[in-house]
């Protein structure tokens, strides 16, 4: 990926208004991969303490979707079509990483997979698991994610 | 549903720190059936100022968990087994209302689904819709949506 | 949908080996809509004498599938990008009836809902529901659904 | 999984009547894994004389609904309660794969993953992927997947 594309993934994220809302920060990014962490907050759970399930499906979606435009032409955009998650254990854990990664990118279609994990003492856990289907949008000015 | 009932689910509902943070109130609840409404802010947008789709999820994963808790036994929990959400259009409005019913309430399982619909000054436009698996835990001091 | 289309559907289903071969018919296609029905036959069981969550998908994607088909330009051709379907109850009975409906057909991609009921001597009762992406290929000579 | 085990999950499927009908056979299965192999045939064709989506999703939900059996309690049944399945590549080829792979195996439910993969001359093809929700069914006579 070439570094003014990487410019261009992260200058979109930058522009995503809930990611800085939540406090998720888009920690790596390569041709097919993306890797979007935050730490907990109050803000961000559900009623017992734990990380939102719908959370996790927020920066499971930016991940799985940035890792499919960081391999879509230059002057696309992207559009998430669907993604299904499925919550594997409690999210209870101190931070919240999400890695997304391209299945097959195809000319209009992308297929991706995203795991999530919550960080405790012991290490990373499995907590939820995603697959998602992104679109390439050709010659627009700018990206269209989700 | 018992008033107490109503008065459990909106109880739970408030303790999702998340919803107070994007700006979510639940606006409906009932037997089967719960609708939560959010203003657009740029704090829930996308990077073209669209509502980003994660969010349309995390309300409508909440949503529909709802709408499965309100037909769940009084000393039960609810917790989001998966969800799967297509995107229908571009969520452009002054306002996000999801609709969660349920489909089916087993013993241990329920099947819920959501549409979610942003609002125009033209009225209601669906813009995503899903389909979602709740699980019933009997017993616990407290329910664990997602 | 004028009647060469009606035949075009039903001849594309009529080359889908799988459907002679597990007894489906077509027995409903109008814009947007189609209905498709088999009898319950040990050959289209799983272990208990159910019919087989499989083969309920089959039938529901193609239902899916031809009822977005019916909405789309004559000389374009459709394909499942994906579908998920959840079972609601035991698929008993001795018949098995999917409709499929179009929720929202774009120029490029299409999102139906699928129900599938069992026929049983009290009626129909819902076994499972299923929510479809489906893909629309302009002017290629036939059709090319999953 | 002891001899007896894997003798239970044979016996099963050798029940599951659809599996010999579309030439389905189980060629692998071990604790947490289940491969089902079928050659192509016209009957499990779709119109264009791929492999069918709904026959790829039969497959694929026996497959990783046996690797999920594989884990459960001896005298326990196994459900599927929901899948999801994206197709990737046309399915062409002489052999189609399915490979299931159980992600986590909890009391009541288990998740799995599935790869489908097409034989050509030039070898496998992934061609579609699903994410599978089970359901253990406790000290039942005998198991009923899907």
């Amino acid at each position: 990926m070439p570094p003014e594309f990487e410019q261009r993934v992260r200058g979109s994220f930058a522009r995503q208004g809930i990611m800085a809302h939540i406090g998720a920060e888009m920690t790596q990014v390569r041709r097919g991969h993306c890797e979007i962490r935050m730490p907990f907050r109050p803000e961000v759970s559900q009623q017992k303490g734990l990380f939102h399930g719908g959370v996790i499906g927020t920066i499971s979606d930016s991940a799985g979707g940035y890792a499919a435009f960081s391999m879509m032409p230059e002057r696309s955009s992207v559009l998430t079509v669907e993604y299904k998650i499925n919550f594997i254990k409690p999210a209870l854990g101190a931070e919240l990483i999400a890695r997304g990664d391209v299945i097959r990118c195809g000319r209009t279609l992308a297929i991706a997979k995203v795991d999530a994990f919550v960080v405790r003492d012991d290490g990373e856990h499995l907590c939820a698991t995603a697959q998602q289907t992104l679109m390439c949008l050709p010659s627009t000015s700018d990206e269209v994610i989700s």
